[in-house]
């Protein structure tokens, strides 16, 4: 069980990040290499892997983005004004991530959320202050104002299978292409915890009581930083009342359905959602467990 | 096995959060109830629980924030200017998470973790706009300038026990009390899993390289907005390499030392951390895991 999104190379180098010196040698090595983009999206190189240059590609008018060393060397990502926020999402993304290898894609996920985090907070929300800067190599960012320090955001989601007499709840939000269903989701709010997420999450669209909710695994999703965290959970009962403005259908299926969809053969009871979503993990799991 | 700072009875109650019409006569109710505080800490009542006035008690500069439903009821706490930020924690507050019930702290934990976002994010992230406003009953704010929603933060946390024959590693920080040490733990980062977090966290701080990552449960800690994954990994060898930086110090114990330590023993290999942290949750199940 490999989720998407997991199984970077990239050595983080936490240590590097706060050493000034140690940092501007980075920059300097004329192994350092940079990650091509074409606005927040990748450029992918031979064999559908990401595509880096050298660190002379940088813009003048960006800044450095540390991501961690690979084969030993540094590399880097550029943060540009230009840049568009991650948020307008382009249909090219998903049609790399097709093709992209799970390790690839969890490196660039990694650049594309620090990234997309810088655009939208350039200011200060504590005071208000336009004079930030990057910190920490690009895995922050300090008020000039007022000192505060501000930290990437990561936003823990619950996306679960509710289970109930040898079959699980899928559903489908409005926005899902044609005949795609997934599992159930939604954000851990200030003062749970997981399994209460999940139990809240489950209650609050579908209408189901559970218990004995089970982690898992987890992966990153980069539109733009959730981690994403994949459970079970036994429903007390099958019947559903569904809250229409996050579900625009749901239903339960066994494990055939499952084989079905996951092999996609016609005629399947639904679509499911790609390799590199969770939720495909989770479900292809789920079978396995039969 | 009961985390602490969960089990609230509260109905987070979304549906009320985007309906202005239900929102407006929760606030109306007469039997609507206003979290009691000092400053940021709770004000305890009969039995060591959590006090609750009327919303007349309510200063007229406050703005309220719906916590949810007790027993149907509409239960709010205020949001006043003046009010210290979370992050000058006062002794009290740990004084009362000895005496606290954990479904009490819990209901807690989610006012005082967004009350606390609130103070800290009053300006727009993205166009620095002082023109913000609370959105969605108080579980987000708006930009009156650019649009942009925000919302609270939740900053999720791997905190764990390396294993190696027998034995599991805990360290401490130095702001720890005397004697005090607990399970290792740091922020998850954008695009990485917790299963990743756990192992680039454990070879950072103590040198260790780990395989067989297993999740053990979570809990929310409130100072200012963690969501705390407990997790436990096989250490491939007991040789430590400590980042000095991080930790004063860790050493290895067995399932003798931890119950000693949780029993309070005199002489004991260590003091554990108090109850309401995962880190003795996760220390009691491992000793029962024997």
């Amino acid at each position: 069980m490999t989720p998407g999104f997991t199984g970077s190379p990239l050595d983080r180098a936490d240590a590097l990040r706060n050493d000034p010196d140690a940092l501007a040698a980075a920059r300097s090595d004329w192994r350092a290499r940079l990650l091509r983009l074409d606005g927040i999206d990748p450029v992918l190189g031979d064999n559908d892997r990401l595509s880096w240059g050298s660190l002379a590609e940088a813009e003048p008018d960006a800044e450095l983005l540390l991501l961690g060393l690979l084969d030993g060397r540094p590399h880097f990502a550029q943060l540009r004004p230009d840049m568009p926020e991650g948020a307008a999402r382009s249909l090219a993304i998903f049609r790399m991530l097709d093709v992209l290898p799970a390790e690839e894609a969890s490196t660039y996920a990694a650049a594309r959320s620090l990234i997309d985090w810088h655009l939208r907070h350039r200011f200060c929300a504590r005071c208000g202050s336009g004079d930030t800067a990057l910190h920490r190599a690009g895995w922050g960012r300090k008020c000039g104002s007022c000192g505060a320090e501000h930290f990437p955001r990561v936003d823990p989601v619950v996306i679960m299978l509710a289970e109930h007499e040898g079959r699980v709840l899928v559903g489908r939000q409005p926005r899902y292409p044609p005949r795609r269903y997934s599992a159930l989701a939604g954000f851990v709010e200030p003062g749970e915890s997981i399994e209460e997420a999940v139990a809240r999450e489950l209650w609050e669209e579908a209408g189901l009581r559970v218990h004995g909710v089970r982690y898992v695994t987890s992966q990153p999703w980069p539109f733009p930083s959730q981690l994403m965290m994949a459970c079970v959970a036994e429903a007390d009962s099958d019947a559903l009342t569904l809250d229409r403005t996050e579900l625009e259908d749901a239903f339960w299926i066994d494990r055939a359905d499952v084989d079905a969809a996951l092999a996609e053969v016609p005629h399947a009871a639904f679509t499911p959602p790609p390799p590199y979503a969770i939720a495909h993990t989770l479900l292809r799991w789920w079978l396995e467990q039969g």
